[in-house]
């Protein structure tokens, strides 16, 4: 007999299904071992010359054109709309699909530049693809759980439900953008892998063996396949960087109060000793700059409390693009090992090929010894279990289904025991107490940086893996640390993983049983093909300073390759 | 027999006392009754002409002097010494007395004038004092705990005792000012009143019968003596605000994040949902501006790991100085009683007179009607019992010294059950929504302004009374709603009680009987003298604007008087 969460489950899979368009439906789906990576040419088989010249546009190409007239809205909404319907088939990415109003909202843009000859904003018709924890007034947001389907957050005949817009999707539609599906995420929200009991497991495109990432996974494997050119995710512990990085992207985690995360839905919401951020992913790092850029214009510090003051400085930008157009040198942090848990060979050969990039640009490579990264990430898990899983273990009770094995692995099969308000009282003076130190490192580094000025950047792994295969994302050390001292990070693409490269490190020395056994997931067959991302980390509330570096990285990457 | 911990306190107030030097002991106290008001004349008796003239002077004043070589930092000092003993003498607001230490460093800064004709800093040769929660190295940190006398923050054998300072502290320094002494706060600083079992009471300079206010009382009292030019206070519910009203003078609250609380003492440190912040207290408003500039011109950014990157902006500033000369009229709001608790006569006065000169100046006087205040103080209380007092009575119990009945009525006398972390997370979401209301309420008054513009500021009461008669603390609305929203607040003294035409409101109708027995601490005789001031609010991390309105509001008051 079929439980009854397993048949509402059921139900809202084929309802999303049934959204696609009959004309679109694949004539058959390639197993994952007989087609790994669906990018490319294998997807571009099912698209038209136009489609997939407006699909590999990135989103300052495609807004060139869209906001003078050479494009139409509706001809690159249909087109990312026909790819993403083809990704969803080969990946399970979508949690809701709405072309039919995203095609109405394209028609009245280019009625709008029809009668004024201007575009309706910045983004005038661009696609942009939203992690489902956006409120879209017409669609669901479940956030992965079955209980929250046909609900608001989990509320029955809400009067917000359907019709409510969080903050960030008002803004989007006030920019020009075009709103048009919700990716998947993994229950919970709290997992590198992106797997709930609706969607089940979104693949990568690249290497449909591995995870696309998580938590904003839909978004990674979406916009990795071009079934979108830009979107957004959010990030407590790596969940845009992860998605980014496994799928060859770019993604940018702001500080937190840059950019505006009113009425979205969210887990343990009030937890705020590492509050979730919202930034975006895209194809390019210069589509980061537009993004982020243009929501700054919308002054969201007025309608969203825990916004800063603190609009888009071009000063900042212009003041690293003209350093470096100048040819002065930067200086980089390296972090090849945590301590906590060792990369993959293929990351470790990624750390090199971009340290010996960037030295050969002329720019200094600068040790980086800072505090032992072990003590945040020690808090970080206390964090993160604040309430003992009350939050996300009623969200699963609402349905009766289970939590996957990632989530159990971390909340147990239900809830435990609290955090006082003492205990949370002496981990935010413990967490501020481990920033100050940090901070102070980092100022420090100008006596040793070559420059006159503290390192400019930090260059990290993202993960100790290219991907992760299914069941075995267990280390976030490499991003967490990150999000408890609530810096600036950008991941950038910088090569793919090659089985004829990349061996086996034969005399590996782990650190403890944990680092044994993430190394042990290593297979240089399996492993082939994926895209291996790094992260520039910069300090607090840098994000202009940072989006300019990784432009730069990525175009020295680019001549380097 | 006496206590144990009666015998250190006692010590330690012995101890303070004999920091001044014996030509200025009084040669007699008078008592509170035969004395009410110690400022103006009867302050200048015990001092010299010339000591008259340096303290009677604005720190703009004195830094236009000190920066320039006219007055020397020591004579400066020395004035600010005498008067600050006299002070204590007649107020107890003092807990550390370092006048060697700081003509040392006087001295110091004279020598470094005389040999390079610069000054040191913007405010060279400026004394400033601290509340006591600062620390000074040199001298002890008690916050009005027995248990801390002779430790760093209760922990005896402590490496950082008397070798630490605070971040402020630090930059204080740097910029050229004089730190002399610190100043006296209620135990826990819980408190509009400030008492505690090491010094007792401090009284209100201007009307002894009264409280200097709380919890920054010492500050409140001292500048308001004139034996400080400005000061440090902090402010979790109106801290800073209600001794700058208590005493006439000026006091910005900064949103949190502007200015840095960095290696500061505190109460329940690690409370994270409403912060407490520091800020500064003076004769006036553009003494504010000058600190509150000089502070940020040290990036205090790079070494608070909570402050954001937000410089003085002197373009908020000039814009609204320049709409101001241009003659433009701004838009206030006023809270002319909160449904919670009815300001006394003096207060409603004040309000009339404030918003009828501004209206006589041209300005629009806009009806308020935001979201019911009541709804953040309920949330408020229960924020500030988060642990249920663990932490306070942790304190109390290093020495077994009992809270006073000010403390005792919120903490009792022992530890209470804590806030759960889902109860903390369920607050800080009921938080946010207000905030997000309130935010748009005040977005909303664009339509109604009549200047196109939200209104600029809102008037308001800063207590119900113009200061309050020992043990009668009770009502804190006016000032924690604003902590609450994390806005910009700023005091101005407007007038001060006269017998003769602040008569009992023998209709008063009482919201309930909290209020009724509010109003009925009313006393024409007793108040009589007292300062009566009025908050000027604006949005969060407004502090230019604020403090450009609270110069210009500064004046125009003064015109009128």
């Amino acid at each position: 007999m079929v439980a009854d969460w397993e048949a509402k489950a059921q139900a809202k899979r084929e309802e999303i299904f049934s959204s696609i368009p009959k004309e679109w439906i694949l004539p058959s789906v390639p197993s994952k071992e007989e087609q790994k990576d669906v990018t490319g040419d294998f997807a571009r088989q099912y698209l038209s010359d136009r489609e997939v010249e407006i699909t590999e546009t990135d989103a300052v190409g495609i807004t060139a054109k869209t906001t003078t007239g050479e494009w139409s809205a509706v001809e690159v909404t249909k087109a990312f709309c026909h790819r993403a319907a083809i990704a969803h088939q080969l990946l399970s990415c979508l949690h809701e699909i709405f072309f039919d109003a995203a095609l109405a909202s394209a028609k009245e843009m280019d009625n709008h530049f029809e009668f004024t000859k201007k575009p309706l904003g910045p983004l005038h018709g661009l696609p942009v693809s939203l992690k489902d924890q956006f409120h879209v007034k017409g669609v669901d947001t479940t956030m992965g759980y079955i209980g929250w389907i046909g609900t608001f957050e989990g509320a029955q005949n809400a009067k917000n439900y359907r019709t409510h817009e969080s903050l960030m999707v008002q803004e989007l539609r006030e920019l020009g953008a075009v709103l048009y599906c919700k990716t998947s995420v993994p229950h919970t929200l709290m997992s590198g892998e992106t797997v709930n009991n609706i969607i089940g497991y979104t693949l990568n495109p690249k290497n449909r063996l591995l995870t696309c990432g998580g938590s904003s996974g839909g978004e990674g494997a979406l916009i990795g396949f071009r079934g979108s050119p830009i979107g957004f995710g959010t990030d407590i512990g790596g969940s845009i960087r992860i998605p980014a990085a496994f799928n060859g992207l770019f993604g940018l985690r702001p500080s937190s109060g840059r950019l505006p995360y009113e009425g979205m839905a969210n887990s343990m919401d009030g937890q705020n000793t590492v509050l979730s951020v919202v930034g975006p992913l895209a194809t390019t790092s210069a589509s980061l700059t537009l993004m982020t850029k243009s929501i700054l214009s919308r002054d969201p510090w007025l309608h969203d409390p825990l916004v800063h003051e603190i609009p888009w400085r071009d000063s900042h930008y212009d003041a690293m693009k003209s350093l470096l157009s100048s040819g002065s040198k930067l200086s980089f942090g390296v972090i090849r090992n945590d301590g906590i848990t060792s990369p993959h060979p293929p990351v470790t050969r990624a750390l090199e090929f971009l340290t010996s990039t960037l030295a050969s640009a002329g720019h200094e490579i600068t040790p980086w010894t800072p505090p032992p990264h072990i003590d945040a990430i020690t808090l970080t898990s206390s964090i993160w279990t604040f309430d003992g899983g009350a939050d996300v273990h009623a969200a699963f009770a609402l349905s009766g289904e289970p939590p996957s094995s990632q989530i159990s692995s971390v909340y147990g099969t239900s809830p435990s025991l609290q955090a006082s308000a003492s205990q949370i009282a002496a981990i935010n003076v413990a967490k501020r107490k481990w920033q100050k130190a940090y901070m102070e490192y980092w100022n420090s580094t100008s006596k040793v940086s070559g420059t006159g000025r503290p390192v400019d950047a930090v260059i990290c792994p993202v993960a100790p893996f290219a991907a992760a295969r299914p069941g075995t994302y267990k280390s976030y050390s490499y991003m967490s640390v990150w999000n408890f001292l609530d810096y600036t990070g950008v991941v950038v693409p910088v090569t793919t993983v090659d089985k004829g490269v990349d061996a086996v490190d034969a005399g590996f020395q782990p650190i403890d049983e944990a680092d044994r056994e993430c190394q042990a997931t290593y297979d240089p067959e399996i492993f082939d093909g994926a895209h291996v991302s790094l992260q520039l980390v910069g300090r607090r509330l840098q994000e202009e300073k940072m989006l300019a570096i990784a432009e730069y990285v990525g175009s020295v990457l680019a001549e380097a390759k």
